[in-house]
């Protein structure tokens, strides 16, 4: 059986799910690495294949990448589970999965059919998640190719479904563990790759709906690409927040990690810490971790020293190994080698190089067209410069054996690794492991490879430039021995240390679940600290400067003051209140409070005199000199409101629901109500509010009835800030807003560009409009604090004095006519 | 005429430079920007076209974009200069630049014949650098695009020719203002975009030979990529090195600005300040900014006054205008306007989108496909929704004139600004200056152009997804009044204010130019302070770690002693000597000076006994136990030495020449020969050498004649090392090399990976193997400062006491065979 099998041909990496194992098994009993707990691995494809035989019964095929091989004994010992998809669509879902052949021999062999969760997905939907979304537009995104991917909001709504799916089948695994001997234990979820990069927000909801712990970790096999290149994906705040949904994030390499941070900071507003690699989101720390991956480093070695040798040339072999595929530059391979031979003649007859390039994705248009260049370029090339007795590339189009591919690692003079972009690269690995001759080859690898930045020894090479490509292979065909035994000397410790099970410990070590005391001391901080002044130094004090007049528009429930139980327990913290008092005194500051709450509660929670208060989500506004505003209510409404509450009150009010009578809104609340007798209820309430014609809005653990009207806490705060600085007032005004509830979504959305604003939030599922997430009403508190500290610092401002406080007195009638900028300017943005 | 002639069918930015002017200027006398100096400005297309008239005459056609209104006032005030390519090539390279017109009212009117500088190039280096280097390689590049751009030696090349001849020009241009009455003036060089990234380096060359002051500035008017995309261009060091020779680097936004010194870090290993935005480079400071390009706003304000109106519709227009470019987004566009309709039918009949399409780049193969890509969506798109009285798109295949565009700007409701990937777009702008009606429309744009970036508070979006774009348009159509006022109010009060002249005034303000002193306050920081001890945590700390044994290779003249016009006056400084002896001393430290001179000399030199030195590049090594490695000389070489010495001496030792005997070679020295009457005397000499059957190696102001044996820096580094810590070594050793001459580079590249490596250059144009640049002998010496600092610092290593200097009194006979990592290792890397 070949070395990579074809039998799972649309795999981007045929090192970690593509091999097939010829028996050997490196991983002896000691290198089993011990994880404290039970674990689950989460991955696109099960660790083997099901196919039928000539019987018609499913049977396993077994599957020993350096992965594989690494994890599967893991999950064995610790009696954990595996989920995935099994390779073929099961028609009968409840087809029971056949345990292993009794002669596997492989490490998958461990694994019975009651800790495999087979996952089951309509074949549609799964050619749009894998050939669409996956590999059409991630793969291609993430290797720094953004022309060539694809954007379909079809293909990421199935990609959606597919994570989902997988999300549910981890969940049956972990609740299947929780009934099993190992309940006492906190599990590991562990997640792969590029697949499955949303699954961990729906495990950690379930799971903590349902109580149950568990750790969640999520390694990336391919590169994390900039921020000016992520951001392109549409959705791609999404799958910020879902990779964020696991504890701890592990990528190939440093740069990985950082590009990762930045996404975090820039996309979703969190607060990040790049020096210890931390991001705080949903008010936890995930970490994040550069785990460059290994592979089975003594198998290899053992291979190259039993393997017989095939080569019979006298010829120095310069070797290039990989997947048919776009990311690995295959083309200018060929280019730079037909350059070498013709800058460096000498090497006429003396050199070959053979390229193995295995048939991939061999049903998609742009692979069959690559297929056909190399096929053509290659023809060339060899008609160029062929001899009776030498051809100068040996084109294996195809897969070899494992023994084959060591006895060409072990007898090559040159490894040709040089990918357009790649994750990490395992051949530039393998090909160390098996130079095992005196003295040793030399190995090229592109700098756009994981490999290039961690195997430094390596010769670098540019794969686009032909002329550098070309000198780098004459240099490595003519490099003294004492350099070249020195280069590969030092490759070769690194991999022999940092094996395939150094990186499974490691991954372990990095989520905690490891016993090591020496592997948890490299870990460096975990935590992020409290949220402190100088978190908003940088975001505010370029945004509000020395001579701004500032609004500050804060919303009350989860922002100013702790959720609580009840609305009337939710009170407002002193030491906040204290310093908005204290900013309500300075004339430079405007403050607005915008409630979802009835407009005199609100103003009895917050308890300071001469600021704005606004109730009902802007519907009705008190202003400081104790003016009102009250946007009008259509009339058929305003004796429905009457109605609906009685309805809601005789049909839904039990369980802990109440019903809270705003006014101009009705607000159902149902924190108290256990959960799983909310959906009942919360449906039937929002057909009751639908039907009396009011619209039916989601709130933190409430539903909103409002009556259709076009008004929010996006249109209130334009207003109020309108009225309080009167025509032309964007000229010196900076605006802060702050709100944890998806109301305060359209007073961001509406001042998107033109404040800065705070969502207050402890989930990690949260998508929103704000430009910074704050973790908790302690945080907001901090903030206020930093424009406290701000505004005394600053230079007392001439024109503070002269601070048009009339302007507050309007109301109702405000002018909408602006007359463009025909006052002076002399604010410079 | 049309607004976007097609004159000049091929730039890339019609804003620039594709304009015509219809006789408006905005730019009154009070608004010219002074300069302190004069000013000569390059660009690749001069700020007219020549044009052959009927009678095969001579002719100007004059432009007038923003960028040649806002700067040609100021060079003609100046006196200044214009260098550019006249837009055809001239056959007759004397032929005379004709004057203005005399009827021609344009800012480029007043610049006379004798202060036009044409640049001449072949047509076809021209078309290899325009059409090739340019617009296939830098335009995708540098927008994020890799896959789009080619990667071409050839066109490189003509690149190269192209900007040296620009380079030519420049320097005529200089010398010209020289000898006028400007001369007591530093003049300023303004060079443009993408076409002359190069050119800096051999103006600022030359210039400092001929003892002319100047200063540099460059503006990048297209995006600056990320490192991660930028370092696929294969000389992209060249590039960043070019770029650097000027004194001031300004980008469109802040992102660029911190792409650039992120790439001048990694790519060159110069020390950079992120927070100020400095470069140092060959022993300069070089700033970046931010300079945003505005547009001639109040002439934008004054032709939306006066442009009668051409829309008669009761629509609402939406608006594009682009120029036919893959980066604009223009498919896409129209994708998200059918997805308008589809989902928000009330619009249908009540609202058009009108696309103006600027004929942009005919010839090419893209841009054809572009164009009937484009044609067949309208063409599907009208047909499925027109009805009798309605088409939903006005798709408008050419140029419009002034008035117009200011007109359909002026009266549409939504302004489409949504590319792909864009360094700023100014239609943005143009469409906010003419905004003057109430209430005004509302602007939508891209994330990924600097407007998107600097336009906050316009509606931002990702024109990849198609739905989340038809959502934007369709608020923006229903957006609140107030909310649009406000939204537009910023931004025009920002446009109005940065306008083109605000930022040719940040520019020269940046440059140091201008005389406005409250423009000289916003510049911060504008020197990298000298190199301290902080300066090398990052990359040593990291590398050298706790127990590491260390090695220091270190060359001597130009990296431990100043250079000195006579190699006997180049004295080691006493506070360098003290501490390479404190080093010496510490049993962790192995120390080598490695230097072109004589093997006595240098031991001499350096004076510190129990260190090893090498003399002649390595031929000769001096172990610290007074044994010998002598390099064995091809036998018939060894008569020859003296034979050349007696040639040399009798021949080229005039006009302060003189050849220095180094025993295995001879260093010709012409340091203290005139300038002018070097290049004789050094071809001579290396025709001499080389006819001995010598190499002849280029030094600082000498040339080396070596016997032609495959042995250098790298190859003795390498040698000394193994010397030292015999067969194994590489395990605990860490390696510095610190060198300042191009033979110092043969061991940054044998060593490259396995060392930290620093090159000493005081030159914009040293290309190296290092990792890391010092401006300084004396950086040097901080250098060594750190690592003493940092020796001192760590735990005692146990291991140090059994260090085995044994291994140094080996010699010559290096075993090198080694066995593969038998021993144990304990190093994790």
């Amino acid at each position: 059986m070949g070395l990579f099998g074809r039998r799972y041909p649309k795999s981007p990496y045929p090192h970690l799910y593509q091999r097939n194992d010829d028996g050997l098994n490196g991983t002896s009993r000691s290198d089993v690495v011990a994880s404290s707990g039970s674990m689950i691995v989460v991955s696109n494809r099960l660790p083997f294949v099901l196919e039928k035989n000539k019987e018609g019964n499913l049977c396993r095929k077994a599957s020993a990448g350096g992965l594989v091989t690494a994890v599967a004994p893991v999950v064995v010992n610790c009696k954990g589970l595996w989920v995935g998809w099994p390779g073929i669509h099961l028609e009968d879902p409840n087809q029971p999965i056949p345990e292993s052949d009794p002669n596997d021999i492989t490490p998958t062999a461990g694994l019975k059919s009651d800790k495999v969760v087979s996952v089951r997905i309509d074949p549609q939907i799964f050619d749009s998640y894998y050939n669409g979304c996956c590999n059409a537009t991630f793969w291609p995104l993430f290797h720094s190719m953004p022309d060539r991917a694809t954007f379909n909001g079809e293909h990421w709504r199935a990609y959606i479904t597919a994570n989902k799916e997988f999300a549910n089948c981890t969940l049956t695994a972990l609740r299947k563990l929780k009934n099993t001997e190992n309940a006492g234990d906190v599990p590991l979820i562990w997640i792969h790759d590029y697949h499955l990069m949303l699954a961990a927000n729906w495990i950690r909801q379930a799971a903590e709906d349902e109580n149950i712990s568990c750790k969640l970790g999520f390694f990336l096999h391919i590169p994390f690409p900039p921020w000016d290149i992520f951001r392109l994906f549409p959705w791609s705040d999404e799958i910020l927040q879902g990779m964020l949904g696991c504890d701890m994030i592990g990528f190939h390499i440093t740069d990985y990690c950082l590009n990762f941070v930045d996404c975090c900071q820039r996309n979703l507003g969190c607060r990040v810490d790049r020096k210890n690699l931390l991001v705080e989101h949903g008010g936890r720390t995930v970490r994040v971790r550069p785990l460059p991956i290994g592979i089975p480093f003594e198998r290899f070695v053992e291979l190259a020293e039993k393997a017989p040798k095939v080569l019979s040339t006298t010829q120095k072999i310069i070797l290039g190994v990989d997947r048919l595929d776009y990311t690995k530059g295959l083309v200018n391979r060929l280019l730079a080698f037909e350059k070498l031979l013709e800058k460096h003649p000498e090497h006429k007859e003396n050199v070959s190089l053979l390229q193995i390039a295995v048939p991939s994705r061999t049903d998609v248009k742009e692979y069959q067209e690559l297929k056909e260049e190399m096929d053509q370029l290659v023809g060339r090339i060899n008609g160029r410069f062929t001899t009776p007795n030498w051809s100068p590339i040996r084109y294996i189009y195809g897969c070899v054996s494992q023994n084959d591919l060591a006895a060409f690692y072990r007898d090559s003079a040159v490894g040709l690794v040089t990918p357009l972009r790649d994750g990490m690269n395992l051949v530039a690995k393998e090909f160390v492991a098996c130079q095992i001759n005196t003295p040793p080859g030399v190995l090229i690898v592109s700098p756009f490879a994981g490999a290039g930045e961690t195997m430094h020894e390596a010769l670098i090479c540019n794969p686009y430039e032909i002329d550098g490509a070309a000198e780098a292979i004459h240099r490595a065909l003519t490099m003294p021995d004492d350099e070249r035994i020195l280069r590969m000397n030092y490759l070769r410790r690194r991999e022999k240390i940092n094996d395939v099970n150094y990186w499974t410990r490691s991954f372990l070590a990095a989520m905690g679940s490891l016993i090591t005391q020496e592997d948890h001391d490299e870990i460096g901080a975990v935590r992020m600290p409290a949220v402190t002044l100088e978190d908003f130094d940088d975001y505010l004090a370029k945004y509000i400067g020395n001579t701004h007049k500032l609004a500050l528009l804060l919303d009350y429930d989860g922002t100013l003051a702790p959720i609580a139980p009840h609305p009337d327990l939710a009170v407002i913290p002193t030491e906040t209140k204290n310093i908005l008092q204290r900013l309500s005194n300075i004339s430079d500051v405007t403050i607005a409070v915008i409630s979802g709450r009835n407009v005199n509660n609100v103003k009895d929670m917050v308890g300071i005199e001469g600021i704005t208060y606004a109730g009902s989500h802007g519907l009705e506004i008190l202003h400081p000199d104790g003016s009102k505003f009250v946007h009008p209510m259509p009339r058929q409404y305003q004796g429905k409101v009457g109605e609906l509450l009685k309805k809601l009150q005789e049909q839904v009010c039990k369980d802990g629901a109440w019903v809270e009578n705003k006014g101009a809104l009705l607000t159902f609340h149902f924190r108290e109500t256990p959960a799983h007798l909310r959906e009942p209820l919360t449906s039937v309430a929002k057909k009751l509010i639908i039907e009396a014609g009011f619209r039916a809005e989601d709130a933190h653990c409430a539903i909103e009835a409002k009556p259709p009207v076009e008004w929010n806490k996006g249109r209130a705060s334009i207003y109020i800030l309108r009225t309080a600085f009167g025509v032309d007032w964007s000229e010196r005004i900076r605006i802060i807003y702050a709100g944890d509830d998806t109301t305060d979504e359209d007073a961001m959305q509406a001042l998107k560009g033109m404040a800065a604003t705070f969502r207050v939030t402890s989930s990690h599922i949260t998508k929103t409009y704000a430009e910074r997430r704050l973790p908790s009403t302690d945080s907001v508190l901090t903030m206020l604090r930093w424009v406290e500290r701000h505004l005394n610092r600053r230079k007392p401002n001439k024109d503070a004095t002269s601070y048009r406080r009339n302007s507050r007195s309007k109301q109702g009638a405000v002018q909408m006519e602006m007359s463009y900028l025909r006052s002076e300017v002399g604010d410079s943005n």
